[in-house]
């Protein structure tokens, strides 16, 4: 089987498991393991934030995050896929009592045009007051989407004229950093905090730092025990995530790679499937047409490829560490092979 | 003063104060108040709907219908300027616990595709399900705007094939009624619950009434107790709502002529803000252009004319029951002074 | 029918229905009503307060009160009986996300050192702090008992002194003051915030005031906003309150002292199921012995007195303005007689 | 330095940290993880239950276990003291909107008649229902008491009768099951689901497992990931667990005789301070009288023995893996010798 699903299913390697193996930890409720520490500030420190903190998953930083600058009752503002309005079950409003606004975009890509023309800060007694704009990146299900700076930065100087807060979900911001030579401190720091996920791309097993302000972190550390989050000796974990941080950024580009080789094999077979010069990073969005994508993730599984759906008529297969180059070219000529054939049934 | 922030600013008419006086009450936590169950008949009966419950506010009406409709980390789906999104001050998020998606619409008018775009029943495990579609009719901060019944109707039978709710935020229904000849029962009959205010156009003092299918209004009646909404012998002011009902509906009329009238006189000072033929009922949205909204606002008062605004660039009027024909095209006049000299001076 | 259930029962008086028909009125949502005003000042007047607010009911002003107070995951404490633990349909934790931590008493009767025992104010990191402490006085479930003036102050003491806010639930707080001659600010002083209800035994169709710190009451004016409590004209009923502020106070006396004759004629057929020194207010609490209340009640209604359980063992009837000495000497007859027989045929 | 804080502050030993190095990983968020399904098997086995699930802290078992037996604005009834109402910061109000009433008890022993005399289920439209009791076996606040198996059963009973839910907080029930030979079955069947941790006396880094029915374990997953919870090859962390249930719970016997030692040689400096017969399993709790329980941790710190505190006036001291006998009566003899000075000082 070559798994495509997600680039959450990697299984750690042989070294990362030496570095988990040897890790000294200690109770991290009580803040006293060195790995997490290490960890914490190795990824504020990259991301150009004062501190850091190890959470369970991005689902949880970015609940955080997003909880630091808000009150319930007030709004968020993002785009009309992002992570945290579709894919987080409903946590902001159900756990912080936020509510949201959104906007549809191409691919989820950023315009701070949409956030200016909605933005409501300091509404008064009778409208919803905007407290935080949040941004994906890159965009999971846009397609792996990467941010334009100019519209990040745009964005980011809208929100501090406003006095809102800006949250990024970098739960791949790696990939946008890898793909595109900007610097991670460069995206960070036009944020008052970021959510970095290391069980994604990073291919570590479980986890994600908060980064911000200390005082913040502070804060988000005793609401982290909140929702249930505040875990021991997790410094196991941290080490495979310390590991990560260290050995599997660059390598992001040959996931990047195997992605477009996977959208060349694909289009060759059903070209009105997938531009491949649309893949920006390590996921490739399949367009199934008239045809359910259910029906092509079945099809293509009796074929030894594994791929999630993302709506209706749309495939997603994302590369990672644990698939190659060629498996992702196989992969490709597989998807392009049952797109095909299942439109011309159609 | 020409008041014409909104049409809630109404004060009871002799008729009116007459009906309270001599209403006979109970008390309604124990569901014994005479005039409040024929108020909630009345309503229901209107709509085409089972059963009523009269509540002190849209807002709570608004907050109950939803109510019925989700759970907690399940999602609404709205325009982005429904009244439910801006002007609830979060309390679908901050006291239900749902979460929003919304998209931009010209005048807060519906088109059943935005929805099908992004609606996301039944969405399993992982992605946030939509459990409900609120509308607003008439759109307040679109105008005034009557939604397209073939709209409405497309989205109501979007809702029922995908086992979604469809909530009516008929704060303004009468007066999309009035405007068509579409009876209210036509429209109340396309949705699961609808939220029908009194305080409005039709001048009562207080109260709106929630009508849906007896079991959801029992249910709905614990709730409100829940949010402190559970009143004594309101039938006091539900014979304001009853006999606003009788006698105020029609007169609506009144409003969108004088709204009509208002528009007329401002484009004639000031054509480029506002185009007459664009007023639907009784809201008169006024362009401010390059001028901030509250300029024009003061300007206006000091002139004797009262009105509001919707985000920085639009001023709104709204005319109502206190509010003649005459002093409508008075009100006009100012506004298209004030908006004339305001954007020479600009 | 003579009607104990409660004295929210209640119909307004002629009096009370001529201020109701005269009274001017205005926005309250725009914080325009001038007989809202005068409400609002004379109760905050009363109670030794900087400002009030208007509600529906004193679920709503118990849960603006604590609300002021708190933040989602503190606590408050009070007494397990508590109004505002029992009888407001757990919205302190449906809405406002709070937890809280009671103790049992007898008859409600708060002793300060259960407070003491167990309040946790700044508890860090780990624990859970207590942000506010309620006290109900009179106390409902207690059986109309006043809250001994000494432990109140004691309370107070220790709140203030542990920087933890002290809410008054004084729905009967008129009660407590005619019963023992304290005046009401001499209560009101000892809290940060009292909620004071007017459609109990002071007569009022609807409503209840929240009374506190200027800046306290513009933060709850807001979330009563967000509650779905920004009503509109609602001086039609606030006039009313105003009236029984006036003229209902002093006339407590006699629901008192209608309570004691109950209880006493009570208590000559059934000395077992009450003792009539034990009356302190308006509420006779009928112990039923192994007999089911309800089964009491239903007896009682044939005969003519409608009555109400608290628990599963208690039978209450509350005295009050519809309800004269004979009547109620008559219902504690009816009630003596029954509880007689049943016990006998137990 | 003996650490004696908490028996959570223990570090994985030599033979975990191989179980760890070599267990076989999947994406637990689809529920493919082989090591993570094994102990949730496991622990499900143990203590009678169908299904479980293993989720990152015990604060997050509870506040799952409680969500499936609760609606916002029911109650939960437990010990004033109880880890679920003190020390999950909230939560069950934050997160799922429940309310609590409790009462205090001696050493958090349970006893069947304090919920009797509280419990209201199904109490209708006017009062909160209580949904769920929840009950700490061992007690941690109460000293690391037992609960008598009488009480558990007949409070089951109670509950089962009233339909209400029962949940046991089993932080420490293996520590209850060896005290007392009871079987970890014999008191999960009491329940509908059972929190039980591996990163107390059992010794793991992370990690708790709920148990209960399998409708309600799937459940129970989701909202898990609505918390931020659902974590990715946890499989790691779990393989730890499953050796902790193999390895570590008949050794908890160690850590008792630790306990009584560290009491004896304590009581032997300061016997007015600990009565050794008090102690049932590994938690010692140590009466500081009229000091500060800060000092005597601040003065047996200077001595290098690590302790904390219960309120104001407890030391508690928690013998666990990584602390032998010898070190226990060593601690024991330094918080003696520090509670007799810091008394005799006072």
């Amino acid at each position: 089987m070559i798994d495509l699903r997600s680039d959450t299913v990697t299984v750690p390697t042989a070294a990362m498991r030496e570095a988990m193996a040897s890790a000294p930890v200690g109770d991290d409720v009580y803040d006293e393991d060195p790995t997490i520490h290490a960890l914490e500030e190795r990824a504020a420190e990259m991301l150009g934030h004062e501190a850091g903190l190890y959470c369970a998953t991005g689902s949880m930083t970015n609940v955080l995050g997003v909880w630091l600058h808000v009150a319930p009752g007030t709004e968020v503002l993002c785009d009309v896929n992002a992570h945290v309005a579709r894919a987080e079950m409903g946590a902001h409003g159900a756990l912080t009592g936020v509510t949201m606004r959104t906007w549809p975009s191409v691919n989820g890509r950023l315009d701070s045009a949409e956030v200016a023309a909605i933005v409501s800060p300091d509404a008064g007694p009778y409208l919803v007051s905007t407290a935080c704009v949040a941004v994906e990146n890159t965009h999971n299900f846009g397609g792996g989407t990467v941010q334009p700076l100019d519209q990040l930065q745009a964005t980011a100087d809208l929100c501090r004229d406003l006095g809102i807060a800006f949250h990024l979900d970098g739960a791949r911001l790696p990939n946008a950093a890898v793909a595109t030579g900007i610097p991670l401190e460069t995206y960070g720091r036009l944020f008052d905090t970021v959510s970095l996920c290391l069980s994604k791309g990073l291919g570590a097993p479980v986890g994600s730092v908060l980064v911000g302000p200390a005082a913040d972190i502070a804060r988000a550390r005793v609401q982290r025990k909140r929702l249930g989050g505040g875990w021991r000796q997790a410094g196991i974990l941290a080490a495979a995530g310390l590991y990560a941080l260290e050995h599997h950024v660059d390598r992001l580009a040959e996931d990047h790679a195997a992605a477009r080789a996977l959208a060349e094999a694909a289009a060759a077979g059903a070209p009105e499937a997938i531009d491949p010069a649309a893949v920006e990073t390590n996921i490739v969005a399949l367009d199934t047409g008239d045809v359910a994508a259910t029906q092509v993730v079945a099809a293509a599984a009796a074929q030894g490829v594994r791929v999630g759906t993302v709506g209706t008529r749309t495939v997603r297969a994302v590369t990672h560490l644990d698939v190659t180059l060629e498996e992702a070219r196989t992969a490709g000529q597989v998807l392009g092979d049952v797109l095909a054939a299942v439109r011309r049934a159609a």
